[in-house]
C-alpha cells in the first residue's frame, strides 16, 4: 500500500469525533459551531425550474455571482460578478487556497489561534504554518511585521471579524495596520467571513481586502451561518489574477456547486425577507449569549478569563490554571458534557495548552447551566489531580 | 506571485472552453455528456423535511448510503454501508483518489484513451501516466501485463461499463483478466461508473471489484447521467482500508455533500418509479443513438470508422485519414457546430491525432442531420488543405 506523501499528515479529525459524540441526544454540547435548528428558515421549492437540475457552470449561477458582488460593493469591496466564484461551501475556498499555493513546506501566516479545518487542510498539503498572536483587538502588529521581514508566506489567511474561535474583531486602525503590511510586503490575503452577520451589538468595519492596494486577495463566506450550511453554497471573490486558476481548480474538484442550492440562496439574497431573518437570528443569539455569558459567570469566574463576543458563535476561555484541555474530553463525554479543547487551534498546541471554545448557540437553554456545572466540575477535578 | 508547482500543471480547460462557446443557441453541439433536457424528471420537494437544511455528517445520509450499499450489492459488489461516502458528484471522487495517492512523479495507470477530466486531475497533481490501449471488448492485456511489470503504479483508474470517451464495454472475460493481474501485482483499482445504467441493447457485468480477492478497490457512481446533474450527488465504494482516509479527505474538501440533493435521490433510489424512468431512459437514448448512427452512416461513412456503442452517451470516430482534429475546432464553431476533438483523451495527445468524440444525447434531432454535414465538410475541407 503505497500512499501519498500527504496522507501521512491527514490527521484524525477531533472535531468530527466529537461532533460523532456530541450527536448522542443525552450530551449537552458546547462543541460544534451549528446554528440554532431553530432559527432555519421555512423555505419553499415550489418555483425552482426544473432546468436547474442539468449541469451548470463552474463559476455558478450568473445571478447568483452578480446578487453577491451587488453585496460585496455594498461592504465597500471593488469587484464585479466576473470575480466572483461559487464554491461547496467555504471550506471548498481553503482546498482551493491550499492547493494554489501550497508546496511542501510553502511557508503561509496564520493567526494563532486559528480556525482549526483551515490549520488541517494547509498541513496536509504540508505547509510550514507561522503565526501571529491575537490580542483582543486584532494580531500583534510588531510580531506581524517581524514574520513578513522573517519569512516569505504565500498568503496570509485572516479572519478579522468575529473569528472563529477567539471572537475577536480587528479595530479599524489594525485593519488598516495590517493591509499597508500586506502590501509592504507584496503578500497575497485570503480573509474569511462566515461570521461578519452575526453581529450582536452593532458597530461595523469594512473588510481588509477593500483597504489593499497592491497585493492580491481572496475574500470567502457562505450562507451556511446565515441560511442553511445543508445547502453547501459559499462563495469566494478574488482579484482577476487569481480568478482563471481557482475557476479552474473549481472545475477539477467537484465541477460546479449544486444549483438546487444556489437558486434558494438567490431567494433571499438583497431581500427584505432576508434582512428580516437576520435581523431575528441576530435577536435570537444575542439573547442566547447572553444567557451564556450570565451562566459562564457564575460558573467559570474563578476558573477561567473571557471576552464577551460581539459576534459569532463561541466563547473562548482562558483557564486560569493552564492544563491540557484535550485531557478533559473523556471525562467530560463520561458527565455527557461535549465542548472544543483549544489546542488543536493552534499550528504548535502542545505549546497552548490551557484554552476552550464554548459554543452558545445551539445548546438548549434549558440545560446550559447544568452543562456548564458539568464541565466545570470536571475542570476543577483534573486541576485537583494536576495538583497532588 | 508565488504559486504552487501543481499551477504549473493546471492546464486550461478545452472542455470548459468549447461547452462555453456551445452555450450560444445557434450552436449545434455534439461536445458535452449533458442528459437531454427532456428527460429530467419531474420532482417534488414539498416533503422534505427543515431539518435538512442543518450541517449533516461527512459520510453522507445514513439512508442513502443504506439504499446505494443494497443497490451495489444488487451488482454483487461485498459491501455494507459503512464503505458508502456521498460525494459531490463523482468528479470528487478523482479529486480524493488523487490526494489519497499521488506525489510528484506517482505512476497511474489509465486507459489509452480515458476521460479527460480524470487524465487532467492526476497530472494536476503530478502524476505519471502509464496507458494501456483499448480494444472494443477492453485493455490489450498483454500490454495490461507488461505495464505492470515494468512499472509500480499507485492505481489503475479504469472506465469498464460504456468508457467514455470510446463507448467501450469490457467482455466478461476480460473484466477477469484484468481482476486476476491487479491482484497478481496487487495494484489498487478505482473502477468509475457514470454509465452502467445506460445500457441500450442488453447485456450486462459485474463491476471489476467484484472479481478482486485481494487488491484494494473505489467503485464510484452517480445519479448524474440518470436522474439530475445539477444536484451534485455522487458516491463512492472502498474497501475498508481505504475509506478513513477518504472520509477524512471529504471533510477537508467540502464537510459534506449537499443534504438537499441526498435527500432528493433517495426519494428515487430502489423505486418503481425510478425503474420506470430508467426504462425511459432507455429507450428515449436508444432512439436518439440509432439516429445517429443513421445520420453519421450518411454523412461519415467515407471519412471515417466508429462501433455502435451498446450504452453511455457518445460515438468514437476514427478518421481514416488522420490529422489534429483541435485544429478543426475554430471552423467549427464558425460552422456552429461544436464537438470533442479525441487528442485531450489521450496522456500523450500529439501521439494520437485522429479520434473525435461525439455527443448523441443532447442534440435536437431536427439538427442532428445538418449539424453532421457541416462537421463533415470542415473535416473534408481540413484534409484537402492538408494535402494540398
Amino acid at each position: 500500500m503505497a500512499f501519498s506523501e500527504r496522507v501521512s499528515r491527514l490527521k484524525s479529525s477531533l472535531i468530527r469525533e466529537i461532533l460523532a459524540a456530541a450527536q448522542r441526544p443525552e450530551v449537552m454540547s458546547f462543541a460544534g459551531g451549528l446554528p440554532a435548528e431553530a432559527m432555519l428558515p421555512q423555505v419553499e421549492w415550489a418555483d425552482m425550474p426544473r432546468t436547474l437540475g442539468q449541469y451548470g457552470m463552474s463559476e455558478g449561477e450568473p445571478a447568483l455571482r452578480e446578487a453577491l458582488a451587488a453585496e460585496a460593493r455594498g461592504l465597500g469591496i471593488p469587484c464585479d460578478a466576473s470575480q466572483v466564484l461559487i464554491v461547496s461551501g467555504s471550506q471548498q475556498t481553503l482546498d482551493f487556497a491550499a492547493k494554489l499555493y501550497i508546496d511542501q513546506g510553502t511557508e503561509v501566516l496564520l493567526e494563532a489561534p486559528t480556525y482549526l479545518a483551515a490549520l488541517q487542510t494547509f498541513q496536509l498539503f504540508g505547509a510550514e504554518c507561522i503565526t501571529v498572536p491575537l490580542a483582543s483587538d486584532g494580531p500583534d502588529l510588531i510580531a506581524l511585521r517581524q514574520r513578513l521581514e522573517q519569512h516569505n508566506p504565500a498568503f496570509a489567511y485572516l479572519i478579522p471579524t468575529f473569528q472563529n474561535p477567539s471572537g475577536v474583531r480587528y479595530s479599524e486602525a489594525r485593519r488598516d495596520a495590517v493591509a499597508a503590511l500586506l502590501d509592504e510586503f507584496g503578500v497575497t490575503l485570503i480573509e474569511d467571513e462566515p461570521y461578519r452577520e452575526l453581529n450582536f451589538d452593532g458597530g461595523a468595519a469594512t473588510p481588509i481586502v477593500c483597504r489593499l492596494k497592491k497585493a492580491s486577495w481572496i475574500y470567502t463566506g457562505t450562507v451556511s451561518k446565515t441560511l442553511m450550511p445543508g445547502l453547501r453554497v459559499g462563495y469566494l471573490i478574488s482579484t482577476p489574477d487569481l480568478f482563471p486558476h481557482l475557476l479552474r481548480l473549481k472545475q477539477a474538484a467537484d465541477l460546479h456547486t449544486n444549483r438546487i442550492g444556489q437558486w434558494q440562496a438567490l431567494q433571499w439574497l438583497g431581500t427584505e425577507r432576508y434582512r428580516q431573518h437576520l435581523l431575528e437570528l441576530r435577536a435570537f443569539y444575542r439573547g442566547r449569549r447572553d444567557a451564556f455569558e450570565t451562566a459562564l459567570e457564575e460558573n467559570f469566574s474563578e476558573l477561567a478569563q473571557w471576552n464577551c463576543p460581539q459576534g459569532g458563535l463561541f466563547f473562548w476561555l482562558t483557564l486560569k490554571q493552564p492544563l491540557d484541555t484535550r485531557t478533559l474530553l473523556k471525562q467530560a463525554l463520561e458527565q455527557n458534557v461535549a465542548f472544543m479543547p483549544g489546542e488543536p487551534f493552534f499550528a504548535d498546541p502542545e505549546a497552548n495548552p490551557g484554552y476552550l471554545r464554548l459554543n452558545f448557540s445551539h445548546i438548549d437553554p434549558q440545560r446550559l447551566d447544568e452543562g456548564l456545572q458539568r464541565l466545570a466540575a470536571v475542570i476543577r477535578q483534573a486541576q485537583i489531580a494536576q495538583a497532588a
